[in-house]
């Protein structure tokens, strides 16, 4: 299939460029039953909308999602589910002068090598923009997910450039504007990124999403691996440079007699796996880090060459966020949903009816 | 589809287990017009072969690929090539003990709950045994691109546990056991690995893989981008925990002055990137790296508990790599092929033909 | 993946029922280049749309199709292309009477069977109102493999009810309501329909496509060859219980020595073949056949059951078409172009770089 | 992906020649728990096998089916399954003759025109041999069926040529070797094919298969309809050229009144529909015939041209079915079955848990 398409049971199909008439997506294979409203989506949206904060864009977009079919009666049908974001607040003129330039670390000039033509207006369908409809797209599939099979997806901040957060309190996730879980690093963060807006630069970030209550055996090896395909979500999310489950690069230096996590019939004594065993969850909580690298839209000029390879300056003075993992928690957790929703659906179909009497063990040890 | 299958236009789907009959492969898409040979497989098998050194487990197994289709008078056919490698050395009984135990970190516990049942000789099919067909069904991808386009895909190891590289001599790889490119540090490994054995214990490595001269272009954005599917196809190798493209998980402290790869008419002047933009190839050198946890078949009792939920200890006799990073490379390499062959197949299809005059930006200015 | 998409490299999801807020496609896949407007589409909408003769049920849709993404400045770019028809002429309280029953030959029980709930109102989802975003979509097929490979894909009716054409005048096609290529079979389909109408009865139909100028190559075997697609494409449409390819059923009672299409240096002397050796064009017309039952909608009370399962009388008061085979010859041409455009861009990909000396053999003898 | 898998979550991939070492499949996502042994997959391949008869091809193949892997103790483990049949009577020499010429009706003109190569040795890939790992597989399906589910899939010879079956006792039909289940044709059937035989030339069949027991339900609209694979299915089987789904072509003669199944709370009256409404299984009988035309390779010259594009006389001399639709009712029952096996699978996983309270009616009334 083509590549605008994520997914084998649960698929979502994106459209859209960040200045046309609007945004969508289709929702195909969510099954009937589930209770849904537009207002269960724009919760999502609106944690990923942009000018919320002076550490955002200043685009303001309402980001208001329509439900165009597949919901009758306030219940999923089992049929596609349309939805549409339109385009509100397009200042197209302020990109005119970028026409011509391929700004460094942008997709400016790949996708004028692979199309030959592009949609320069906001970076067209390369804009971040477009992880819009995958929000709401996600968080049906959060919905499924939650209210069916109580499995339960969130994420964080875990790191802004060089401050990493040092401890994990899921209640202060939604109090701050950056999605940091530690209160503490806040301010920190807060100066960090008013001095980095005076400078007119860009920082990097790592997000962390956690999946609670995902019960074992999803996943289809040998290529479908659960992880595999994580790490192939994640990683599509503009931006990304990197994608680890659970310790992730930490095992290159760990020992067997350290990594492995030991079970005994009270649980698992730790989870350094994230969840993860042989591709197939394994009832652990599931866990993986991501990598953003700090936008490349700048104030500060830098050296390119135009669509005739001529040297240009390029500096941007669109409205940009100059730390994209700022608003990338809702986005890694809608992708991570994705893929956890579609992999319910094939476990359900491929050996969800096996019979088996082989017991369940705890995903940690109570303390 | 089903999990067993990689690719979407230059597609492989295998099967087999650790102690079953035979390993294989069907690789379908592959263009006609390739000269192809047991032989050209067989380079790579035997790079990948275990019992070749003795920081590698001691199964003896010749690995020895048989091509069944789709090669016609030393050509390529365009029709599906069948592949089998005939398992030799299969001692069954080794794992009779390990029959009703779920060892910790290996993927019998999440197998039996998936499925019910496992065949445990040697982990069955979550058996790195697996790779071996992999590595004969990208060394097809790999001559390809090197006969018709060009590119080459290369890898090494950049971390065993503790040592890093300090420098890559490609010319040095294949000079080690260890597909060491800095010759400074093999004694060091060498050493580490000895004293490893003697405790029976095991560790993590960090493999980096990269491929030359491949065209701009290549990548389907939003959800098949290039960069996403190389961390689906590298993740789903057995030990992978994390993956990275080009600077990977260090763009977290990177400023955007930073990390944007500035752009002048004699070529890239960095690249933080990895050779991919918006999902899109550059034509700079693609780059990745892979985090393997260590081995988790331990001479080192660990806790666990068995099929019936009572607590047992696992000791692991059978033959073991104490590093699986060690073999890995080729591995790395195959997969990295898969992908950018399939890629190569689908931009060839839907923008291939397009026409255009963008200029070529040079991968990196000449020093 | 889930059911709604069609296609590998140019891929068609559609969404959307028939009383909803509107109907939609992404059409993903579609080569960058092609100059593409509104009209481009409403054209063959327009053909498809109700209303516009006494023969075709009486519900007004202006059915006006919005291109919302992936044109640029007159001209695709690569990207996904969204559309999107509002549906205007809504009259859901027709339904409210058949909100409970199931009507014989309808899809109202099957969905149930399959969902447990359905939108009943005008069939929901399983309406052939869906239809009108594939003609939206494969008239983008259409216009590419015009404008770019010189492919025409045509249709007409060749059977209403009991009347055969006797002869194919392409000039005639448009020139009647029936798409009837036979001008002296007109005035008999009228007074037939006439007779139907007033019975309150409807009847089948059997529809021809012809895609002339296809190049040899076109198709994958062994499951996807192209006649393989092309039955899964057109008994894809509501209402086909049949599908053939060039001669069809008729070959059960040839022999070989008369089907086998003979060669010469000048051209093919027949086409039984339909355009199709060995699940790959060959060159000649590709020809296809298919039967459209009778609309089920009639107004003469029929025997089915209720939700409950208890016996009820069937009558359908709605407006309906009594030969839903009328509108549906650019639905069949919309469904082969679909075929063909992704078959062109498979073909390209795998193999179409192929050089190779075999001389092409003329469709057909020019006489 | 390529053309040699068939199948979304029960996938079959296939390889293999004519006159190759060997022909196989792997079958993926077959659920675990199924008691499978080489004897199951055998009984099919021999119904299928050549030389059982004086009205098949006298090439002689044991068509010996071994179980690679997937198997373990017995029954299917969820992995892949591999399967193989080594071809073992390959008289390569008989096709050197036509080497440089493109038989009349064969695939040999577009395979060249596709790939640029092929292996002329037996119509290489486009042989009806490479059906025989299809039998194998869809083996699985049909015994996965009936063992879990209770569906029945069965099929026979409805026409030869000229001669139509007037009456269907299933125990008849393996009786005979042309899989008639009327025996009172059979006289008949022998003497058509004796004196076609001695004319060389052949004759074209129509088979008819159906399945029992299926639950309603089962289809994915809109485009992976159930009918719509089934299509897909049965005409990617050699020298198929049409398909119907229940009264087929017959629906373009129909009255709406007259092909309705009416409802009754004991059962469907009629099956006009063949077991399919809306693209979903109503829980009646699935039937569907397939027209196959006559064998190309006769001892009947014919005109054609070779590789220079010169015209040639084509006789064939190599062992040949004179008709092809006699062989063909394992291959047609394999098809059905391998798409009812993946819709059930898809079915499960995507709708299958919804609770729902319809009632379900009876297939047929009961008489």
């Amino acid at each position: 299939m083509s590549g605008n398409t994520y997914g084998k049971l649960f698929t979502v199909t994106t459209f859209g460029e960040s200045h046309g008439l609007a945004l969508g997506a289709i929702v195909d294979g969510c099954p009937p039953g589930l209770s849904l409203t537009e207002e269960d989506l724009q919760i999502d949206l609106d944690r990923r909308k942009p000018g919320t904060s002076r550490y955002t864009t200043q685009r303001r977009e309402d980001d208001l999602v329509k439900i165009l079919s597949g919901v009758f009666e306030g219940k999923t049908t089992g049929t596609p589910i349309g939805l549409m974001i339109e385009n509100t607040d397009q200042r197209s003129k302020d990109y005119s002068n970028i026409k011509d330039q391929f700004r460094p670390a942008h997709a400016d000039y790949t996708y004028m090598q692979k199309y030959g033509v592009r949609d320069y207006r906001g970076g067209g369908r390369s804009s971040a923009r477009e992880t819009a409809v995958r929000v709401a797209a996600g968080a049906i599939a959060k919905k499924y997910l939650k209210d069916f099979y109580g499995i339960e997806v969130r994420g964080y901040l875990s790191q802004l450039g060089p401050i990493k957060i040092e401890s994990v309190d899921w209640d202060q996730v939604e109090q701050n504007p950056f999605f940091c879980p530690d209160a503490s690093k806040v301010p920190e963060m807060e100066a960090f990124m008013q001095a980095l807006n005076k400078e007119g630069d860009s920082i990097g970030a790592k997000i962390t999403v956690v999946a609670t209550n995902v019960p074992p055996g999803l996943g289809e090896p040998i290529f479908d691996r659960l992880d595999a395909e994580i790490a192939h979500a994640l990683m599509s999310i503009n931006a990304v440079k990197g994608v680890e489950i659970g310790e992730g690069f930490g095992v290159v230096d760990q020992r067997g007699s350290q990594h492995r996590d030991e079970i005994t019939p009270e649980g698992f004594l730790s989870n350094n796996a994230g969840g993860i065993l042989g591709g197939i969850s394994s009832g652990q909580d599931i866990i993986a880090n991501i990598a953003l690298k700090p936008t490349s839209s700048l104030h500060i000029p830098g050296r390119s060459v135009d669509v005739h390879g001529d040297p240009v300056e390029v500096i941007t003075k669109g409205r940009h966020d100059p730390c994209v993992g700022i608003r990338a928690t809702p986005i890694a957790e809608a992708m991570l949903a994705l893929v956890l929703m579609d992999h319910m659906l094939r476990h359900r179909g491929q050996n969800g009816a096996v019979k088996h009497s082989v017991p369940v063990i705890p995903a940690s040890v109570k303390k």
